[in-house]
């Protein structure tokens, strides 16, 4: 994807590699279903963060690369984890782990990942690092729990809308910067600089995973359109038209739970003509904007222009 | 439970207060559900592990406390998770909290608890330390999922069981014993005493675990008797049954699958028939005279008689 920056295929490749060798287990199960997800693909858009930046310091390949691996892991879990809640039955185009295996599979290959990415940089991390990944894995958790708890709630505001993914999605981005900037020994100012860099572009990364759900092309996005809206999850384009005169229309299919796939379509039809997707992807490139600004406190660089580049891509990204 | 020993109802207290001061959450349904299952009690048998060994050696309690509530916190996130694989509606006599909350819930808890549990010691136990830990939860997983993989498995040897329940619950009783022998200072010797303690203690306290399943009283055990059965999960004392005369009944019986409340009746009566209890209560009490063994290194205290009671009552408890 920014294959012109040279240092990104390798280091991504070396990440994979990194995964997939240290990933250790005697489980078969649970080896082929780590294999699975990473030859899946998948972004890789928290460790490009991590060593993008970490480019810019001290760069020490011995420290970077399991930290941004595991950063990786970490994530990979909570997607795991994720399926298991959405009963997805589709992840980046391929048959989910709890699909595949089944859910008792899918909660213990997470668990199993979230120990094992605390094991890997367990004695390379400092303790400062080791506990700010804790905490953005503990955001994640509660930022997943209270969207479940305010499924089907018709009244959710735009603010708390945006306080959920930024504890589901925009922390451990910032945390992916936090952890690179501060590794490769960058002055604090710079530090901070990243941090933020990382919880805009995590909340304009989070928006426009939420659009796809009502404009994407199923066959890329790798699942069905409205999924979160039939699992009674409410994201900003919806949130957006309820405050506007669709709200009855929608309210009425809405009230109704069990939506058939007619419904669905019905409802997203509904969220476009009250132009909330347009003002979603405003929304998003205000925030991609914010990030961008946090980027001129860096010396011109190659890995800036990657980091503008991320930037861009967040807006343009189709799965 | 050890009332007898002074400084056990105490520090138990420390522990308790400990989990619910420092996981802090601003998700009420997260709040609620640890509160619930702090409050229900359980045995604590790995911090009071941790803390009779460390208080044989240089006791610090700031780092103890920490070490032992910790243990136990990932021991409470392996049993939520544990329960949505067994679909289980009751847990210490309560409802779980999957049935309570829902799967969903349960799983961004468990996962909650684990970056928590990590987030807890980072800065205050050495960096082995952590990493032993941290293999102590995969070693659970590992366990989990080869269980999950073998349900139904008619041809389960005694040696894979052990095997099994070596991951699943001995490898945490052994690093339980450990971390507070190599935290206190205690000789090499004694840490690998200590070490092998647990996991002779950790195996006894399975199999009387799974002894309960065929003959505990359901008010007492907290759950249905035969649940292990129903799910297909076939332990020490339907594995030896199946290999004494009363195979044939037994296999007539279980090859339904679908099992009803008397077919699970009638296994049971054809395990006890077969010798199948008794041969798994002389195991326990093999493993246990293996792990009272390596306490004899150990000075005489108070401690050290704390740890045989707790290496009896291991053969004792009815829950």
């Amino acid at each position: 994807m920014f294959d012109k920056y040279e240092f990104v295929k390798e280091d991504m490749k070396k990440i994979d590699e990194f995964i997939l060798e240290n990933i250790k287990t005697n489980s078969p199960t649970i080896k082929k279903a780590i294999d699975d997800l990473v030859l899946s693909g998948g972004k890789r858009i928290r460790p490009l963060l991590v060593i993008a930046i970490a480019r810019m310091g001290e760069y020490s390949e011995e420290k970077i690369i399991p930290i941004a691996a595991s950063i990786e892991i970490m994530h990979m879990a909570t997607l795991i984890h994720d399926d298991i809640i959405d009963d997805s039955k589709m992840r980046r185009g391929r048959k989910s782990i709890q699909s595949k295996y089944g859910k008792e599979t899918a909660v213990f290959t997470g668990d199993f990942l979230f120990s094992q990415a605390f094991n890997l940089i367990a004695d390379i991390i400092s303790k400062e690092n080791l506990k700010l990944i804790a905490r953005g894995v503990k955001a994640i958790c509660e930022g997943e729990i209270e969207q479940f708890d305010n499924r089907y709630n018709l009244d959710l505001s735009i603010r708390k809308y945006l306080k959920r993914i930024y504890r589901k999605t925009a922390l451990l981005f910032a945390i992916s910067c936090e952890s690179g900037a501060s590794q490769a020994g960058l002055t604090k100012e710079m530090i901070r600089a990243m941090r933020h860099f990382g919880l805009e572009i995590g909340v304009a990364f989070q928006i426009v995973d939420d659009i796809l759900d009502y404009e994407g092309v199923e066959r890329i996005v790798g699942k069905p359109l409205g999924s979160d809206l039939l699992n009674g999850i409410y994201t900003l384009p919806l949130i957006y038209a309820l405050k506007t005169d669709r709200k009855k229309a929608i309210e009425g299919i809405l009230k109704k739970r069990d939506l058939s796939r007619r419904d669905v379509n019905h409802i997203i039809k509904e969220v476009r003509l009250s132009g909330g997707i347009d003002y979603s992807k405003e929304l998003a490139v205000k925030y991609v904007k914010k990030a961008v600004k946090y980027l001129e406190i860096m010396p011109d660089c190659e890995q800036k222009n990657l980091m503008m580049d991320i930037a861009d891509d967040v807006l343009k990204r189709n799965y």
